[in-house]
């Protein structure tokens, strides 16, 4: 069975920043998205499993990109899973342009947990989902796991309704936008991400103040902890240099 | 020439609140992206005018909601220009589910400004706009100017990159998001915004720290206001209960 499936997007006016470019938030929030159309597709997405009392939890995400799509770009995201074990199955992602140039790759792991006991299900327990396994190779090296990096500054943010998914803890794209927002605007011009790695460690509620610690901006790497301390989600940037440029240069090619 | 247009949304996921609900501003976004892509059709979109180096700025909003669309629900937006003078134009937007019934309805006032002087600019000189003006009906009051209210609560938010749109301000629909964020999780459970009125008096910029004051959830009426105390945007919204039994119906009756 070939399930590596295609959904096509649009780079809209909300899903860019001030230069006009995607940001990672709306890439990842596509890439995501992707991922749920799929596995309703194959009668595994949330609301499948919600009927059981089960939901997917997202662990790791790994992202590159070879560079920002503009307002307006439509880009096709193809997504298979190519790996499952008992605790976790690994689904990826390629994104290409209209000229079916690179533009993205993504690679993400989940869990399957129980949501009144919120503790991990055998992924060998859903029927023919060992079927979805797909061979094919992703170029990027998968999502690695995050120490705790030395902080140098700190800033706060209370979750708010805003933040809110329908399983009420904060998005999974939200601490990406924290973590950018706390950078200077300065860097984000100037910088592409090239890559991102992230490991969530624990859901976030409403009204929970989150310390947002990082270790600037030559280690472009976080932690955000909650208000006992306890880590919940770990980020770390490899950025390139010069998107301003990058991105006029496109302009001129247009 | 019949200019009443039809722009079809699919309520997303990321368009929830944890009610599964589209939030205020996911509704809101839709609406602005339909006049978007109604003015771009007509040949007065953003693009057209930045040639010129011109923009819109929208001035005030009023949005009626009869019931919030759920997730995955279809939503067909109607919108046509019904009014033009030197300084204004006014914009009306119908929303409609997929029986046809009525969703919500919104009326949007509209300055445009040359870029470099931030001056307004005269209507009039825009050619055949004025044939786009459409003698329809819509069915609720025109935004209303709102007062200063009586602030009894404050809290604070520093414009962050995130909250940018391609015009380097912090994007329309940001200023209802920080008014909800505000109010106590357990108002925005029990209610449903039934009408809210925004006036967008003065644009502000990354790194901003603005105020946002309101007179509590018996009033629900907010001013923001950026660090010189100048008020930046009023924000009025009239609720009604009980949204989390209409749903409740709503979910069963589907």
């Amino acid at each position: 069975m070939n399930s590596k499936r295609e959904y096509n997007y649009r780079i809209e006016p909300r899903d860019v920043d001030f230069m006009k470019r995607a940001t990672l938030m709306s890439l990842a929030d596509y890439i995501l998205h992707a991922a749920g159309e799929d596995a309703d597709r194959n009668g595994f997405g949330v609301r499948d499993l919600n009927v059981h009392n089960a939901s997917w939890v997202l662990t790791r995400m790994a992202l590159e990109t070879r560079r920002m799509p503009q307002e307006y770009e439509t880009i096709r995201v193809t997504t298979w899973v190519s790996d499952v074990s008992r605790a976790m199955t690994t689904r990826n992602f390629e994104v290409f342009d209209r000229e079916g140039e690179p533009v993205a790759f993504a690679v993400t792991n989940w869990a399957m947990i129980d949501l009144s006991e919120r503790r991990l299900l055998d992924l060998h327990t859903l029927p023919s989902y060992g079927s979805m396994v797909q061979d094919y190779h992703v170029q990027i090296d998968l999502p690695r796991r995050l120490a705790t990096p030395v902080a140098e500054r700190e800033c706060e943010h209370r979750v708010a309704y805003s933040d809110l998914d329908f399983n009420c803890h904060a998005n999974s794209v939200r601490y990406i936008q924290w973590a950018l927002d706390a950078l200077p605007i300065e860097f984000l011009e100037r910088r592409r991400f090239a890559r991102t790695d992230i490991n969530f460690l624990q859901e976030t509620r409403h009204g929970e103040l989150l310390h947002i610690a990082w270790a600037g901006v030559e280690h472009c790497s976080f932690e955000i902890r909650n208000s006992r301390q306890a880590p919940v989600c770990r980020l770390a940037f490899e950025t390139v240099g010069n998107a301003g440029k990058e991105r006029k240069e496109q302009e001129e090619s247009l």
